[in-house]
């Protein structure tokens, strides 16, 4: 994720999306085993820099609170990858007026800074956890993708590739879950998900983003072999997919699925566009977006990116002119996945 | 302290400093009340980029594994300010030879980002806290330092003022630790603290640091408003005034001192100097070092620094320059305090 704060300002698509996990949180929440004497601790795996969380970490804390007065103590813990921007994220519970620290003083806020495809807290210490728009990110790219940067537009052996390492992941992330969560735990996961077909419900956005490199490209912007590295490096599971991982023998005797259900996620910049018909907001909003969660997988991290910035600067000045261009291709509607899964 | 890494470059007083504490640490972890139903919480306060802590929760965590074998967790947890670069700090623990995470797969690692004048922890929840050179970091300025940058050297009444906010600040920091420990827990404090004088050891530096500011004002590249306004917020507590802080009402019932000593770190940057007569290094070095604990005290933090940057960056130019002309005048032969507590 962009750094210095820059994604907390431009993932209004993963905020929105973050809210149709709600209802599922909050019953999840409503159903914990709970122990006074111990206190619980909610973990947020892939945290980013915590402005998306503090809405549905809201809900959890008021859920749990019903049943479990102050000053009983409610450790939260956001997770994410040791480059993540943790200032901002510990400066956003600090400062923002929705931050959940400003209600109840007895809830605790800590982060972990190591990939959720390791074991991230004692065995049988988190009582819920939440996942939202992260477990398409994989644990790293398994190929490259030669001619796209999307693994939904790959070629076939590519893409197969990608759902390999999908499902390890899945695998990986679950066996960790069921580790960490008490008995009767439970984890709420909104998924970045597909369709039957595999699709996202960004790939018009994504081609309009690879057609702008294969330009760079060819006018000599961007090297071809620099180009063909390119990758972000994510994956979107259907709904099968998603439901197989559970079966895993590792997983299943753990962990048992409670619902699963799907949903489209309506671009919210779209419908912003067609409320106000202003195509220039529109377009710097999305090719923003674009740039917040694919520029350091694709131009590499801020400390080692070197003259590529200059590159990354061009790539996304002009994605912002083919958006103007061709309004209707950006708009995304994503495809989500909502899971929640106890621990037996 | 300074971000992107440059702490953990420019620390090496600190981490000696951290020494003298080993072996108190390792007796104060020895005597731990251990429950291995419970694992153990340890937590190291005023963290900064991570680099100077991994002596010394290794030395934690070994002490407590003589007598609490894996796979019993172990929650290790970095606190600092919510800007601290905990970026810096967690791909420390992944990728630094020394990080205690490669010898103990049952150590977790985690970040609280608040201030240590709050209570971070839920309720008698921590085993063994830790806090090397950072207690003499105030909550805040008390006054400004018309005529100086630091404490030790400001009026007589700007310095009470300091002495009385360090006083409150001290009390607080034990209040809330008092709260945060198990029954029988241990707080080990390495205090950059003072001698009977209340002289911290460092003032011949922090003078030709004056100096140079004091000449940048007089050339006209500082404006003397800016300058009135320049302090570093530390306070170097006497034995005396860090053992009344344990007499306090509010305190000296629930924690009691186990033992307090004094010792004199004799500057590490001044005997690399001795050894290699190598001047210009020692200069870089004490400039670096000055640098990174006290540029964003003067200058502010860097995302609102401004055109301020261009005056910081002049300011160490030219105190490595006056390190150069005074090699002597900026030894710093550090005071230091160091005390175990116990939670009664």
């Amino acid at each position: 994720m962009a750094g210095a704060g820059q994604y907390n300002l431009h993932s209004a698509p993963q905020h929105v999306a973050s809210r149709f996990g709600l209802d599922l949180l909050e019953r999840a929440a409503s159903k914990l085993p709970l122990e006074p004497a111990r206190g619980v601790v909610i973990a947020d795996y892939g945290a980013s820099q915590g402005r998306n969380s503090l809405l549905p970490m809201s809900v959890a804390i008021a859920t749990v609170r019903e049943r479990l007065a102050p000053p009983t103590p409610i450790s939260m813990v956001h997770t994410d990858l040791p480059e993540n921007d943790f200032a901002a994220l510990f400066t956003t519970l600090r400062d923002d007026p929705d931050s959940y620290l400003r209600a109840d003083p007895a809830v605790f806020s800590f982060a972990s800074g190591r990939s959720f495809y390791e074991q991230l807290f004692p065995a049988g210490s988190v009582s819920l956890g939440w996942s939202s728009i992260t477990v398409h990110w994989l644990s790293a790219p398994p190929t490259a993708i030669r001619r796209h940067i999307f693994s939904p537009l790959a070629s076939t052996n590519e893409r197969a590739a990608y759902a390999a390492r999908a499902a390890e992941d899945w695998t990986q992330f679950l066996v960790h879950r069921r580790a960490e969560l008490v008995p009767g735990g439970r984890l709420v996961i909104v998924g970045s998900g597909a369709d039957a077909g595999g699709r996202s419900g960004a790939e018009g956005l994504l081609d309009l983003a690879n057609d702008v490199l294969a330009e760079m490209v060819s006018d000599g912007a961007l090297a071809p072999g620099v180009y063909e590295r390119m990758v972000i490096p994510t994956y979107y599971r259907t709904r099968e997919e998603f439901i197989a991982g559970l079966g895993a023998a590792s997983v299943a005797e753990g962990l048992e699925l409670e619902s699963c259900s799907e949903d489209a996620l309506s671009d919210p910049l779209w419908s912003e566009f067609q409320r106000t018909g202003d195509l220039d907001t529109y377009a710097r909003a999305m090719s923003d977006f674009t740039r917040a969660f694919s520029e350091p997988s694709l131009f590499g991290p801020v400390a080692v990116r070197g003259p590529l910035q200059a590159t990354a600067d061009e790539f996304y000045a002009r994605l912002t002119q083919a958006i103007k261009g061709r309004p209707e291709r950006a708009a995304s509607n994503w495809h989500l996945v909502l899971l929640s899964i106890r621990k037996r």
